[in-house]
């Protein structure tokens, strides 16, 4: 599939939807289709040296190094929040560059491409009827304008009350108030996220003066929820913003005794024809070096926080395997290259640029892997794909299921970065990694450091490092995948 | 004892250190002597109605009403966050007095005093060094002035690490990194309280630039602990600020890697000459009036969050149990006097105006309870006090063991706006609350109404009504108090 086509359909798709594509999972389990907890149904296809098998060694090192926890902590703490356009983005690609040259990869470099910085310029949010109070809230990334709204409330918390509004939505301000539940994988937060969507949409559409989403998180700890929501050209680009839960709460009780109206003052500032980049680096593969398998995470973050668990972990994930095969003298069969995308929270451009630049040798990108799900503990593998792929699967992770559940989830949405490339046909795959906490902190000024657990990390790490090895050695390659679903 | 000597005695005594006096329970726990659970010795001495006893009833109705909750509510959802000198402060006395006439409160008044209202004016707190990043703060009230900080950190986590700083504070910012833990009583607070008095008073004496407090929390959630930190004449006034926890534990992982650096712009505002005011009302006493029964809580909060468990949740124990015992026609044999104290907040300036107010009549005040530990449910009851005291109050709270822990716990301090009282002589108790949730949002962004549970609160509603409601109606009044430690 061509890359202007990728294009055409991810434009419009928001952060938010990047996210609510694993509706593809959630779904299916909401009609009754649960995880498959399938058994091996094939032996390990991996090489082997001698008692333990490659990937078991790669969890040890993994567990016994803590390095993935080592490059987490230097990303989070020394180089701090970096979101894109920020003097601390400079800082994240020369560490970024620094790094993969220490882990042993050859052939590091950036490459540039045009992205969209933008930074928030301050919210002054508050509830001027039947009571006065300053909210917590945040500025949607790329919503809105420098404006002042005022306007009368009206909430939906399902999308049945959502619909039941259409129409009535002209002139006033529309408050989401859906709660997020916890839980291990997203199916907690996707249906959050499809409201959020559709309400941003039918508040464009329907002539609405701004939106209030409680925030997206588990949490209720007074921090708002960044996003970014991105209209489609033609749609008026009303603010959006995250409210503190607590301040969400507030305004449905308020909204229960009288009619609500608030008053946002928004600054916003948009940097023009700002050039960002990713950053990758290669293990070169002894055998079919023309071979790729792509292990990526990325590296920017929001402004809030340090990005620790999005995605400063999975930065640790995908350069400590590169560490842990290089200090093992691991040399892979087919080319390992590592990708830390830029961009990645504001619509992923980076990962369409580098769909646009490998475009022709996307057909030999035999895997991709995204680790972009935080610091958890593994709890099985994603695969967007079912049959001989999952069979393939099954006999790559099941020698490891003594130390990460073999369990095998099928899901049309991998990584929001591995959107473009699984357009393009290439296989896509990952470890499924607990969410539990994971809300609780992502995207909010409490995504720090201190979050990690590092036994768990050090565990996922192992589990990545082992998938990424044995989709290099393997004999057969996965099929194409299943497409994402919009 | 006179007022004045009082003064003298609290004026260096900053909030910090009124809950340090709970020192008193905790330091007798920590040698060995647990929380008493006496078994009843005397039948109660309280007026009986029916077939289930006036204590029993008011529990019933604290809980089917919930009023106690509708009240806390109000003022934290409808009248918000009520700084000393703001305009919600003012919002919030025309609610206390309109409140306790609906009540059926007689003699509803303002009374007002001198206090020192202030304001923060921003602080912006860097890490300059090794890294860089903008750190979450909160300057502690009376603390510092404009001004620009910058200096290298050493930092302590105990008194034993404290002590070994002495002479090593001079020209740098001292960092408390103490964590709190999570109790059902004050026990995991007070030694952490306890650092942090003695931190600040050495910085100052010792040279210090400035002081930064790991927040006096159990929460990790971004959010900085407020409190006040007045410093003694002559001492001079370093700035003191609170950092969330996470900030702080940046700095301390940095410090085991380079010399730390930070860097704060300070801001902040104190009004003179301000008027404040107590919000006082009564039920009458049937037989003996002048014999004076006080129950109170403070309506003050600090500028974040909406102040629901500090004390919104106290206005609405004791505002209900004033409402309950006019809804149930119980007119009380001693006077209820219900007092909303200002100022708690800003060292209990309040409580020491009605100390003096009142001095000539303190004798005939033959107990004080305050409402200040949030909204838990009951565990137990507290009393400055043993002997004659603990028997006389065994026999009051026996008769609701089946909906309330029949505990005494004997403390120093029962409320911080009742140590002036409890100076002249005033026997003072309380029901002790479960304190497990309260430091997770004590003082923070964070407490706001959502955090109450209805069904603690109300239990504890209950409680705090029956226990003043014995105190009124008992043949005997309790000894003197047992005075408070420093």
């Amino acid at each position: 599939m061509g890359t202007l086509a990728g294009r055409r359909l991810w434009t419009p798709i928001t952060r938010w939807v990047a996210i609510a594509l694993l509706l593809g999972a959630s779904s299916r389990s909401e009609a009754g289709d649960a995880p498959r907890l399938a058994p091996p149904k094939s032996t390990p296809k991996v090489v082997s040296s001698g008692a333990r098998s490659i990937p078991e060694r790669l969890v040890e090192e993994a567990l016994q190094s803590r390095g993935a926890v080592a490059v987490a902590r230097e990303l989070s703490d020394l180089v701090g929040a970096r979101p894109t356009g920020s003097p601390a983005a400079e800082r994240a690609l020369v560490w970024a560059e620094s790094r993969m040259r220490r882990a042993g990869l050859q052939q590091v470099r950036r490459e540039a491409f045009d992205s969209q910085a933008w930074t928030a310029g301050g919210v002054a949010l508050d509830v001027i009827a039947p009571a006065q109070h300053p909210l917590r809230a945040t500025l949607m990334a790329l919503s809105g304008s420098d404006q002042l709204v005022e306007g009368e409330v009206v909430r939906a918390g399902t999308l049945e009350e959502l619909q039941a509004l259409q129409g009535a939505m002209r002139g006033k301000v529309l408050l989401i108030d859906a709660r997020l539940e916890r839980t291990r994988y997203f199916d907690g937060f996707v249906p959050v996220a499809r409201l959020h969507y559709r309400a941003v949409q039918g508040a464009r559409l329907g002539g609405a003066r701004a939106v209030l989403l409680r925030s997206a998180g588990t949490g209720n700890h007074r921090l708002a929820h960044m996003g970014n929501v991105e209209p489609s050209r033609g749609e008026p680009n009303i603010p959006v913003l995250s409210l503190a839960a607590e301040d969400a709460d507030l305004l449905t009780r308020l909204s229960g005794v009288a009619p609500v109206r608030i008053r946002a003052r928004i600054g916003r500032h948009q940097l023009r024809g700002h050039r960002d980049s990713n950053v990758v680096g290669e293990l070169l593969g002894w055998e079919k070096p023309e071979e790729v398998v792509l292990l990526s995470a990325h590296w920017d973050s929001w402004a809030d926080g340090t990005g620790a668990q999005d995605d400063a972990a999975g930065c640790g994930i995908v350069l400590d395997a590169a560490r842990a095969w290089t200090a093992l003298s691991l040399k892979p069969r087919r080319t390992l290259r590592i990708v830390l995308f830029g961009s990645e929270e504001l619509n992923g451009a980076g990962a369409f640029a580098y769909a646009t630049r490998y475009r022709e040798s996307l057909p030999r990108h035999v895997a991709a892997l995204e680790a972009d799900s935080g610091a958890g503990a593994p709890i099985g593998y994603l695969l967007a794909g079912t049959g001989a792929a999952q069979t393939l699967l099954e006999g790559w992770v099941s020698p490891l299921a003594s130390k990460a559940p073999a369990t095998i989830v099928t899901t049309s949405l991998i990584g929001p970065d591995l959107v473009p490339l699984q357009l393009a046909g290439v296989p896509v795959l990952g470890v499924a990694q607990d969410l539990s906490d994971y809300f609780e902190w992502h995207h909010t000024a409490g995504d720090t450091f201190d979050k990690i657990d590092p036994a768990a990390l050090s565990l996922a790490a192992g589990a990545w490092s082992a998938l990424a090895w044995s989709a290099t050695a393997a004999n057969e390659t996965l099929p194409p995948p299943i497409p994402p679903r919009f």
